[in-house]
């Protein structure tokens, strides 16, 4: 009996039971709309989207226990490797998953070279701006204890996971600069779009700072 | 010798020292900023303000620390009450000073009944909206180990200081009301201005969640 696609977004979300609220199973399955849409824009093959974004981050896990020495994308491509021989997959439709999978990572060594391991890079980024960015940078200085805002220092002064990893640094050192990195049009279009809130959301967050609006 | 209000923003200062990133000094600060904004334009007296924005929330680690069973805002105006002997405050000041820390909370028993007051009221719950409001938010979501987003169950159906305790539910539950509380004209106008900007966000919030922009 083969496996379905329910089977895999099983087996994704059982990878993410002990994660934080700023990277976990709601991350994926937000990468899985994202690519549903820029799939239908771009013409990406659906099925290949589906399956890579379900199993991009499953290798998320081992990298965080490894203290980063595994990278989660390596890792995420030869955990779906044997998992992909109990799918109805064709073989290239699984090489191409398994290299979306391996190429998806933002520092990865490989880059993306098929039309849906740009989509699935794209949709990954994406997930990190916007609304939806703002908020996870916050949730994430709550979770590491950073300080609120940390005006009197520059934020290329400061230290990651620290209490100096104020929402505010993550914008100006990481996700003002993911928009010049997106790979398809669509992608590169929702970023600016993105972008263009995260800046109008600080701009005005540093006027309240201030008491001045 | 007399204590001066930099003596003033000093003490109050070391009373957040053990404070977490969504409630502190900084927020102290802020309101201060916004008392003088609010002070400016509708005229209250500027010296009053002052002080009692300081110290408006120097109670608060007694109630953390007590679970809840001490008001800070009876503990703040307690602990007020000797240093203002060493100020150069006339006594309907120093009266004034009292009620304006004693009624600044939003649940309070006591009203706030002169225009300083007001205006701390006002200051305070406008730090809790806006850009900043959704900020603090998502930072305590993340300080309390909250999921990121919980859009299965009704907000209504969740409970405060939990995995539940999303920034949507802050939002949706308390944020949301804020606007209605002011007992100023600029305050009014401050709070419905950073009120529509937080129904934009969550606005675009939840399009994104679902990868649709």
């Amino acid at each position: 009996m083969k496996l379905t696609i329910e089977d895999i977004k099983a087996f994704a979300k059982a990878a993410f039971s002990n994660s934080r609220g700023s990277h976990d199973w709601e991350h994926t399955r937000r990468v899985y709309a994202l690519c549903m849409h820029i799939g239908e824009v771009e013409g990406g093959e659906m099925e290949v989207l589906k399956i890579a974004a379900y199993l991009h981050d499953v290798g998320r896990s081992a990298q965080d226990e490894s203290n980063g020495t595994i990278c989660h994308a390596q890792k995420g491509a030869e955990m779906a490797d044997a998992l992909l021989d109990g799918l109805a997959v064709t073989p290239e439709q699984k090489t191409n998953i398994l290299h979306c999978i391996r190429s998806h990572r933002f520092r990865g060594n490989q880059q993306p070279e098929t039309l849906e391991a740009k989509i699935l890079f794209d949709a990954d980024k994406l997930d990190s701006i916007g609304a939806i960015g703002i908020a996870r940078a916050f949730q994430f200085a709550g979770e590491v204890g950073a300080k609120f805002h940390n005006p009197s220092v520059r934020p290329e002064e400061t230290r990651p996971y620290t209490e100096e990893d104020t929402g505010y640094r993550e914008f100006k050192l990481k996700l003002s600069k993911i928009k010049d990195r997106m790979l398809t049009a669509e992608g590169r279009r929702m970023a600016r779009d993105r972008h263009a809130f995260m800046e109008q959301y600080f701009e005005r967050f540093l006027q309240e700072y201030e008491g001045k609006r």
